[in-house]
């Protein structure tokens, strides 16, 4: 039943239009004609309602056939609320990811009755500084406290499908449908769970359309089912179903597929010597006994407003993933769980989840009363995602074992998610948190303490990289768009561009706009144009060398995860890959081109160089495909100054299946050119395309020129 | 009701006295006459009994009182077996650690009947090698499958309390007592969960035997509590209680403490820089809120055929380890669970349990039928132990997450114990294993890759040493007592020294007896006399420099728990300290000295030195104790050939409680004296007493004496 929804802020007798699903304070904001959150510091208004309570308020037509029973149905209300039914308190519930249903039927009168919800006061942990640490003892997604790219703007409110709905005896509900796998993969058992009653038929259909299976048995048998694989490994196979009765439908995909985090034998090897620690955790996907490099990004909650998130929120987003060669999102755990459309476009475009609860970088203590709510809260969204076959890891939450922190394995929330984890969902990994020993967090900067990006990782040895960053700035036209334009340039460090990110959001000053390390390289920088334009440089390189390098390091290490993907506003300048809401930027198309299965790749040791200096790069072809390479060539060039040098032609015989290969290392002296800031590496693969690398050349008139030759090792 | 047993072999005609509780493989080794188990290689006759079924055989009355209802009750049986009665099995059951009680009443007859329990053939995964592999998908106790210091002899049968019992309606069953306790302390509340039909009476009695409560209230509060603290911290306080009714009377033991592993600041420091892991789990214990430094040892189990440990196997061993200034016993997974009176003993006499389930140095697979047995035994087992307040640690298993076994934080067995424990004993501490990253298991030499135990941990840098080791030889008499007088020296690898560990057993074929360690300091050894002396010295020495740099190392090392305290059988060499069954070898008080609350500790470099080297030590005051130490005095004097050289007295003002003090660095050069192989350092505490090292002197006659002063710095 379509409702009409009116909001109402407590002690004000005004009513508003609220938008079911959605979030209150959006709503508000629209009545008050607040403007674009996202333009210039409109987002501080939202600070002085920050306290509020607030009503939504609807009326439907409650009569009914004799037949009918009345339903109130929600996927989910943010926080704590009451629901009231014509006057009276009917539930009283705390926890947005709790799915509730009440037989109101007995309370619902002929003719017009009244609906609303209260919603409580966000919680904040008495005696916390005004940030995050407030979040640590509720399961609020703690992002909207505010984070170094997120403002602190904390929704609330019907923010997912909420109904009446009048049902017929044979009504389907509580349908959960989950899946055995025989261990050689040739035989699949659908088990439909619901509760029904009536006489109801389940279909379930092949991935090409066919019919698989028609009747009344709740345990289906698909024989040599087809297997559902990420991208890049192969087909996004679901088998779809549906249940009918007279009255009613329900309807989904499943895929079949097995995921398993394992060791490889030369994580086995370590610790070397006594007193010996242990080996690190495993970290290797293994999908239907393949093992994949899980290459992707961090995924953050799209919109400060979570309840406006739809399918066209998150297909952009989940596209352009996959056309970037990626096949993993690490769903970070302060910005909580999406709906369930998230969920499903990723089983159908091959994008694994990694899913994390929403704890993040807080200690969440053994308090009785979160604990009660975490379990609820978990066992729902474990029992609803489950169901979804992208949906590979499960993690306690983000950065947990950390000085910034300070949970420890004994915290009851984590093992009690571990619990919840191996109860309902037991065949997919549980990671406490991310990192764990082995696994990198981090850095986040072009370069830090003195080395760059090169040095940092080429002397890596992780078995994981699930965070990594390079900033950037946005285009100069994007940042017209929320940036006032007498604060544009140069910018300053108190001004639209600190509450939008671009200074004093991580470790020091400078984040995330850095201007010390941009004119470090480039020298005082003149005009915002060349800042957005030296910015997005070095976010091509960097993460061309991070994602590159971390894949040269597999078996070893067999993940790249980068922090970020996308941003739910307009940041001034941030880690993504995206511009709020889905805007590619140019390290997208750096970072899409480095994650191609197969590509041809240069190990570098440093971004800038001299005239007379010798460049060295170290020659790779990357295969992660399942496929073997054979007979090709790579035609290795520099450009500089409109001349095209050749250096080197690679041949390549063979190169098996998600194998690297190890090439030559090439050494050019940079010749003495003038008006020249860049020169570029060019690999040219005959099969696989190209890929090439923009660096840094700085021309010295009295720098000598080595007398060494051009050496081919 | 007492039982007279007969044990028979099945297929044999012969029955023979067996004795309950107890093993049926010593029984039947009694009625043939094979000798002693730890002579020679007697052990070896039981290899040929190894795959055989057993039965049990015993008789009763059944003639019983109207209101009288029969059972039988068994603490546990070892380890598949069925349970038949009058020739009907009425019971099939696999598992040791669960305890069975039966209602047999309708099935009894007045007059004599026949009870049986048939003992299935050991479990052993097909296809394993002959090994502990063998152990690999069962819950029984791998160690007697055979390990580096256990024979291969595994045991089964009626291995705990088992009898047949007539109740009264008011019999008191399945209690169950916990407890819990204000986060001041302030308030225990004892929870009483029982079955009873019929008046009960509970009383409850302080440790000075007042009587703190009587009545029939389940929930027993008691003001301000005595805590119960571990050796070395305070008093064992025991609140005893007991419930009663007309016919049956149930009592027992609770000590109130509270436990946690806690982070040290340090700690949260690490790691550094960027990509960033985890920092390390926790391993400082908190008990009633105040930090404890772990200093134990590794118990195993202390009899090959565990059925025959009762109060007088374990209260030496106990109380040897109170003697010893233990605080900590880890009670090693693959040996199993210990029966009750173990864990009261460690309660009355302060030891704290770090007790492992029965896994170890094997890969436990997600087999489901495993999994299963083990839910249920470990249910039992943590349900029966959290009772106990010296229970403080639950741990997965032995070194699970290295290359020789092969288990990770994914597999469903160290998930399972983790959900067991958070639900059965959720604030009792839980390791998936031991080690855990930034502890250190190993060395177990003396020297190792060229590294002796000075340079080895005196550059190590672990939260927690769980596990190192330095081995040594029984006395002379003592091997005679079961090494053949012919084979008694030289000692020869294939001999009784093997069978008994003195070679072929880790890592290289000198283990344990070291004699390549031994004559590489000593030179060829030439009587049994002085290999048994040599390598009791190297033990000594090797044990207290461990022990006294794993103090030195805190508050960023917690634990010093070294392998091994005990042994099952008389071993011809092993790490223990302690000669089967409980006789302290010279290593024993050396680490008993050495663990003293006090203690004055040199940090030495080495063991050898030769005339004319420069001495070096650098001086501690270690202080694991509750109290501050004022005006303390150090008399720091060198022992050679006979002369007593004074070398400093270092004058201490204040030292915190449970805080270590470093003090000055000694360099003294060794004068030339012949005919000395060993000089002494003698550390004099005015309040605290001696601690001394005995290191080994190499008279060099042409050796330069250098001319440098003795240095107090």
């Amino acid at each position: 039943m379509d409702l009409v929804w009116f909001g109402q802020k407590e002690g004000a007798e005004e009513l508003f239009p609220a938008t079911v699903p959605g979030n209150i304070q959006k709503d508000y904001a629209a009545f008050k004609s607040w403007g674009d959150i996202h333009y210039a510091d409109n987002c501080e208004k939202y600070l002085e309602i920050e306290d509020e309570v607030w009503f939504y308020h609807t009326s439907f037509d409650g009569t009914r056939a004799t037949d009918e029973r009345v339903f109130f149905v929600t996927k989910g209300i943010d926080y704590e609320y009451d629901i009231i039914l014509n006057g009276c308190v009917i539930c009283h519930h705390e926890g947005l990811y709790t799915p509730v249903e009440i037989d109101i039927t007995d309370r619902v009168k002929d003719g017009t009755n009244t609906l609303s919800v209260k919603i409580y006061r966000h919680p904040k942990r008495e005696g916390a500084p005004v940030s995050r640490t407030q979040a640590d003892n509720c399961v609020k997604p703690p992002v909207g406290y505010g984070w170094d790219w997120h403002p602190r703007v904390i929704p609330s409110g019907i923010w997912n499908d909420t109904s009446i709905e009048f049902r017929k005896a044979d009504y389907i509900t509580r349908l959960n449908v989950t899946y055995s796998l025989a261990e050689d993969f040739s035989r699949g058992e659908l088990f439909f769970d619901f509760t029904c009653n009536g006489a109801y038929n389940i279909r379930v259909f092949a991935p090409d359309g066919a019919l698989v299976y028609e009747g009344a048995e709740r345990r289906v048998s698909v024989e040599n089912p087809l297997l559902w694989w990420c991208n890049g490994q192969g087909k996004q196979n679901l088998y779809s179903w549906e249940v009918t009765t007279a009255s009613d439908r329900k309807q989904g995909k499943t895929g079949f597929r097995r995921v398993e985090l394992v060791m490889e034998s030369i994580h086995w090897a370590e610790p070397h010597g006594f007193p010996k620690s242990r080996s690190n955790p495993p970290t290797t996907l293994l999908l239907n006994g393949r093992k994949i490099f899980a290459k992707g990004s961090n995924i953050v909650s799209p919109e400060i407003f979570p309840g406006t998130s739809d399918v066209d929120t998150y297909l952009p987003l989940v596209r352009l993933a996959k056309e970037a060669n990626m096949n993993i999102f690490r769903m970070w755990g302060g910005s909580g769980i999406q709906k369930d459309v998230f969920f499903e476009l990723c089983d159908e475009y091959g994008i694994m989840v990694w899913q994390e609860f929403p704890l993040a970088c807080n200690d969440y203590k053994n308090d009785p009363h979160y604990l009660e709510i975490l379990e609820q809260e978990a066992v729902c969204i474990v029992r609803n995602l489950r169901q979804h076959c992208s949906v590979v890891i499960w993690c306690g939450g983000n950065e947990l074992f950390n000085g910034w922190s300070k949970m420890t394995d004994q915290s009851h929330a984590l093992r009690l998610l571990n619990k919840i984890c191996y109860e309902q969902d037991p065949d997919t990994p549980f990671l406490s948190t991310s990192p764990l020993a082995g696994m990198g967090h981090g850095c986040y900067l072009f370069s830090f303490n003195g080395q760059e990006v090169y040095q940092m990782f080429n002397n890596s040895h992780y078995t994981a990289y699930t965070e990594f960053g390079v900033p950037s700035l946005p285009s100069v036209d994007y940042l017209k768009t929320f940036i006032p334009a007498d604060q544009l340039f140069p910018p300053r460090q108190e001004s639209t561009w600190k509450t939008h990110h671009g200074f004093d959001s991580w470790c020091y000053w400078d984040t995330w706009v850095c201007l010390d390390i941009i004119e470090g390289y480039f020298g005082k920088v003149s005009s915002l144009e060349d800042l957005v334009r030296y910015s997005n440089w070095l976010q091509c390189e960097g993460y061309k060398a991070i994602f590159e390098e971390a894949r040269r390091q597999k078996p070893y290490c067999a993940m790249a995860i980068n922090w970020c993907y996308n941003e739910p506003w307009k940041t001034a300048a941030n880690n993504s890959l995206l511009c709020y809401p889905a805007l590619p930027k140019p390290a997208y198309y750096a970072v899409k081109n480095s994650l191609k299965n197969v590509v041809p790749s240069a190990r570098l040791n440093r971004f800038s160089y001299k005239s007379g200096d010798v460049f060295s790069a170290e020659l790779w072809l990357l295969n992660d495909g399942d496929e073997c390479i054979e007979q090709d060539e790579i035609r290795v060039s520099v450009e500089i100054g409109g001349n095209i040098v050749e250096i080197l032609n690679w041949q390549i015989d063979f190169c098996a299946e998600n194998t690297n290969k190890r090439g030559h290392i090439i050494q050019y002296i940079l010749p003495r050119i003038q008006g020249v800031e860049c020169f570029r590496l060019v690999l040219e693969s005959k099969k696989y395309g190209v890929n090439s690398y923009d660096l840094h050349y700085v021309y010295k008139a009295n720098a000598p020129v080595p007398k060494i030759p051009v050496l081919n090792m």
